[in-house]
């Protein structure tokens, strides 16, 4: 009605010939889904030691912002792309396991009511990806789980319940995937235990520490991964941000050196990308609160663009 | 549709016998509006010194969720106010002067819709007070202004234009008001020059110290600054955050010692509002980037509070 | 065994005429324990925001380093008392109910054991006042509370559970004090709701607003608010550090404008401490992640010594 | 006269067998000049995000001072060479486009008097490079340039005016340059629209991506990009600090991941220095209010370092 | 020349009625001098914690442009007052007692020179007051010590050699005063120990705590303290910035809460300046790496201004 | 004695499958002692610029505390060794050459007491590392140093006395080592000047500039530089934090750019500690109080893990 009036917070410049990536995400109506959806996850109670990664979707949400929807590397643009954003899981402020319940409960819906959709889970810390894989499981059959993290994940549940150092423990041991299922990428010294090394060989689980990411490459890494999976109905990729060595990702709670470089984990995603097994990711463990001008949520927002570029190249 | 999602950013705890102050503001839908009106004015290049004040309204919007409704003291209820949301005045990338004409013209246009309302203008820095009175007062008559402020506001404009130190000179210069319809209230120490003071006083306009302040006490200067403006039609009220001391109000950009204390401008806003002739406030000089903890954009969202509480209390 | 070395982390600087506060900690070796004991409760996951309360004991034990034993106001010195620090309570990572009866089970023991010790416990958020006053309390008989607080903390616990919103409500629904026990101070315009302010008021709650702090003086409303409480056995005081002003108290997830000054608060606990009957303090929500330069915890430690020097003063 | 008084501010540290590059900067007296000229652009407010690209003048005279005259790698003291520091161009506050006039004209002026000099403007945003290439082409004739960013900064000028996103467009259309003159290197993903690369495409604007850098090496695109000019008369290196990964330039408003690393771009500007034709540079879109530790300003002193150098190696 | 260049880091904007407060000061060109001199001691690795005073003269020369000369208060306008700046002490880089001597004799020669100038001195830690009293009382006779701080600094020299924590024990001891004429004010619980106060009164030290601030007025200390010093030559104030309340002067090495506001500082340094007797004042103890925006840089600024505003009065 | 509590501080979670390595370090009883010590060197009031260096020894130690004590590239579990914490040597406040006196003592006598120890000196600055050495060198005949270094370190002593810029001047004139028993690696531009560069070479230092090290491949100059020290008994490793770039290495206070990446420094550490003769290391200039989540400090402990890591399958 007024010409120089825009809605609360949405008066910022617009160049005609630009869109910005936050744009390709339409808020679920409740009846119309595009071919990717995006789920916020927004629980980090569950954290070992103190997160504020429950901020993490807003976060990346936000960072997407920064960025177009044009890919110059590819001459790929993604503005004709729809982004279903289902919004956030509600988690209840003093019950952990009701918290991860919802999640489970909620993803399952969702997956069901679109069993084509690709799915992107924004949490979180990582204990989230054992209730959203137990939801969108139940629509897969057999699934294959790519982990990039530079810890196993596998801890027992006595000492400490579901907390985020053990979804992927849970995973197998309520079967809803073998050990052989699994396949963990950049690994790192000083940030295991034996024990749990030695509990994930004893399951099967396939694993490359950092150094044999730099020694053979992540594209070798990737295609021998992806054989290892060559039976699975779906592939689930799991991105902890902290796979990455503390000068990519200062705004993990885990931080540390001896990780993999940025370039190398985006290089990675999109070769997984290619794969039409490859049909959904969660990317957690970033703690927008103590980021460094938000550049993890950043490179979480490339995660997802680079994931939308080969699947669009692939027509989904 | 499934019980645990909400839309994007809004899953947070619901206390139902809570409602959170930021839940009053509905966003004009082109059609009604309720007794208060708030506008964004996100203008900071116009600023003499580096200033991210085109953050504020965002800032001060969101400060309201810190908040509820309830004012124990008054033992008021604002929960079914309704404040209409107008969104803010897209501002032009490179051309300031643009900016302040179409924040001129908007007020205008909302101000000629709804003549009966309440305003509540979130700057931004000092200089939208010219365009947003120029607009407000087409309505209005002969009106007049009280200024919290450190500063006079009252530069040339040959030196610089029309930046945040130039206000209240335009309104003076441009007719808007005669100086004896301006009542500036905490003007300090190391913060004006005497020939802007000279200026002012030969302008006619009333100037009361921080020394003042403390001596008179506060209610007795809003008495006698109402009686002042006894003979206009509609007071406006433009709150310079910078009056405060920087103990209190860290997030502007021209801090500094020897200012006013919190509790005493929470308290003049409060007798101001009581006043059925005070119809417009504004709420400048906050910028977020640089305050702690939203520190001052919390005081804003108190001072919109303060004034709600009044104006309710006197059924508007 | 050589001269210059120190354990790791206490080589500082030691004057042999100067003692330090965090000095007259002494931590429990199970057998003997002083005239009043320290005990650590490191929950926060409880909080309905985002809160690293959890470290505000170590930051609070950390913040009497930086203060001697020695108040020249009052001419004392407490060099000879000893403090018994019984360290923290073991929170569990994923179960926040399990770590609230911890709390309460831990309590109970220790002050089972040394009945005639005072108290100070350090949170952690407000739902740590719960466990710790029902394991107290079980000691003491009818007990009453005085409660430093801009929020009432009566919400209701189907919403969230046992929340930092809800230690006082569980207190009176679970009997452990009657709503007439309690006296609330400080409380503050929109941080609370009407449903709220008249749940306390049916159950006979005495309320202040920080205007009647100001209008009455804080040592009236102590010798009022100790004569109300003049038929229990013992009282606990109840610091939520949000009471304070924003401008004081930096370091609170809750902070906002329209507090309490510093001075009012340690002139309360020196007033309180001057009783016999009040024989345990707690002091909760302050998040040391989030605060500037230790602020906050460095006026926890103030409480404390002004606590410990009234206490001496009166011989425990 | 006394022994030790120094200036104020210039106290610290001697050692009378260094020098400090800062010292190398020798403000202009008026008459004489050496072989290189640095001049200070503070122009930030034709941004179109929020920016301090003004304080960068400064930040980065004062980043040389961090800094040694000398380099071990190539054996060569800069202690010898004169470089004349013009000072700032003064900015408006509040009309922007007469900001850039001044550069502009100012620019011109100086190149006139010293047109033997090599030039190094310090930005400001990026917006200056039209007003300053327009300002220095009129003494050079034909002119060729090397643009290091991950945009293309070809944005139409409808939209907003002489933001920083639109100098090379500025160029072209003034005529300035043709498109067939302009290299850009280092152009990412996300960080452009299709139209503005077909219209840089159309016009002839040489581009290379970051993957293109990291595929053929950075020494074989800046050999064909001499290559590409090998008709003009000189070439003006323009460096968007922006081209970088956010890991490496941390200050800069655009800041992403997926960018160049820092030894790629120190090596390309020590190629390009080798060329006597490459005789301006100007360093654009650093924010020191935002960066850490002033890192990206130490960069920037770095790169004029490694520009002084190459001249000196190649006696200017 | 140029009409819009200016020397670097000089191109901020000017208003033609508005002098800057840092224009004031006159580097001394060793020949003349102003009514007022003003020195910079950059020295704090005398401190017993870790301390960045030694960049306060600079933080506080520069808090000086925020501010212009006139104040409205008094009417008074400074602008054309001469402050001679003799820059600053060069120190030691590792022999604290070598740089403690470079500024005894630093200040002995330049007092000598100009006997009749007031002086302010900039520190540092508070150690420089003991090297900067001694040189000055060569000049001066007599001389009476007004002291605010929160702490005695009367600790024996033994322990740790002329630290912070020593300058009055060490003009005391070494006879520069005695003890009855020192006047310490705003001394605090918790900051001190029993046996540095009883040293103090044994030497006769005059001593107010912060509560006697409050409850006598520090008009009516001002004044008691003066006649105390009434057979004195010359009074000399030293201001150490952690007498305040942490919420005002957040930028002290030794930050506490019940200290001091600022109103009442600097009503205090007005009074005192009104004396002919107090000819110097020093301000130390802050540390501007840990300010936050250069908040006690800025009310050092505002002690300069005061002390000037009411010597001007006294025409000097 | 009740089962939830713990000491103060140590109430945090535990797998009792996983072992931290802050649990290595065992404080050294005046007894006994492991096979490997670490003793805190916190001084750094010899920095020639402002450094909280002397912070690092706790915040290393801290470190620790992040990792845990298995290899999962090496299949090696740290477990159970013991490193023997000798605590930290207490510096002298006011009396850096003192300070450095101690240092030299205490090791001195340490070394002596343990002569089979393997050693690691965690700084402070570098400074600290001629009175380490000299202390060391005692019991081990001729010696070599391997100096991880942007800058030679030969500075003069007449300028500045014993500071950080001096150990290595220190140690040839001193007699301690010959030029020829030093290897730098790491030197970088315009972090030195030609000066000591010819003095270093003069006396014989062996010199790999970064881009040396980059050039010829790290395990190259390893292997050449432990040839170089063919003859000599026992190889001190010397790390000054600044050798990498300030993207991996934020807390130095000499940060820049152009240094190595933390990768090429973890594997350097790797190679020499898999040599007999490599029997002590330093890690120095880490100044905790600005770097960025202690970033730094995390990657001095993953030098103390790779250490003892190839120390122990070299069986010490
Ligand atoms: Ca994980
Ligand atoms: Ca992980
Ligand atoms: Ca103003
Ligand atoms: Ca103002
Ligand atoms: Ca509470
Ligand atoms: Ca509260
Ligand atoms: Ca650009
Ligand atoms: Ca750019
Ligand atoms: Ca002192
Ligand atoms: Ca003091
Ligand atoms: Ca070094
Ligand atoms: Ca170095």
């Amino acid at each position: 009605m007024f010409p120089y009036l825009k809605e609360a917070g949405k008066a910022t410049f617009q160049d005609r010939y630009v869109k910005k990536a936050n744009e390709l995400l339409v808020p679920w109506d409740g009846k119309q889904a595009g071919n990717i959806g995006v789920i916020g996850v927004p629980l980090s109670k569950s954290s070992i030691s103190h997160s504020g990664a429950a901020f993490a979707p807003q976060a990346i949400r936000q960072a997407l912002s920064f960025y177009s929807t044009y890919s110059i590397e590819a001459g790929i643009d993604l503005a004709d792309i729809t982004v279903t954003d289902y919004g956030d899981v509600v988690m209840h402020p003093t019950d952990i396991v009701e918290s991860q319940r919802r999640i489970a409960e909620t993803v399952e819906q969702v997956v069901a009511l679109y069993p084509e959709s690709k799915w992107i889970a924004l949490g979180g810390d990582h204990s989230i990806t054992f209730p959203v894989v137990s939801g969108w499981q139940k629509q897969k059959g057999k699934i294959g789980m790519i982990q990039f993290d530079a810890h196993h994940d596998l801890r027992n549940l006595e000492d400490g319940g579901p907390t985020n150092g053990t979804p992927f423990r849970r995973l197998i041991e309520a079967g809803v995937i073998d050990g052989s299922q699994l396949v963990q990428i950049g690994l790192r010294d000083f940030a295991n235990s034996r024990a749990y090394t030695e509990y994930g060989k004893q399951r099967g689980v396939t694993m490359y520490t950092v150094e044999e990411v730099y020694r053979l490459g992540i594209q070798t890494i990737i295609e021998k991964s992806m054989q290892m999976l060559s039976d699975v109905d779906a592939v689930y990729v799991s991105v902890d941000m902290d796979v990455l060595d503390q000068a990519f990702a200062p705004g993990c709670p885990a931080i540390g050196p001896g990780g993999m470089d940025s370039r190398t984990l985006l290089q990675a995603i999109l070769l997984l990308a290619r794969y039409d097994k490859v049909q959904a990711m969660d990317i957690v463990e970033i703690d927008p609160t103590i980021d460094f001008r938000q550049m993890t949520s950043r490179l979480a927002a490339w995660f997802i663009l680079q994931f939308l570029k080969e699947k669009k190249e692939g027509d989904f």
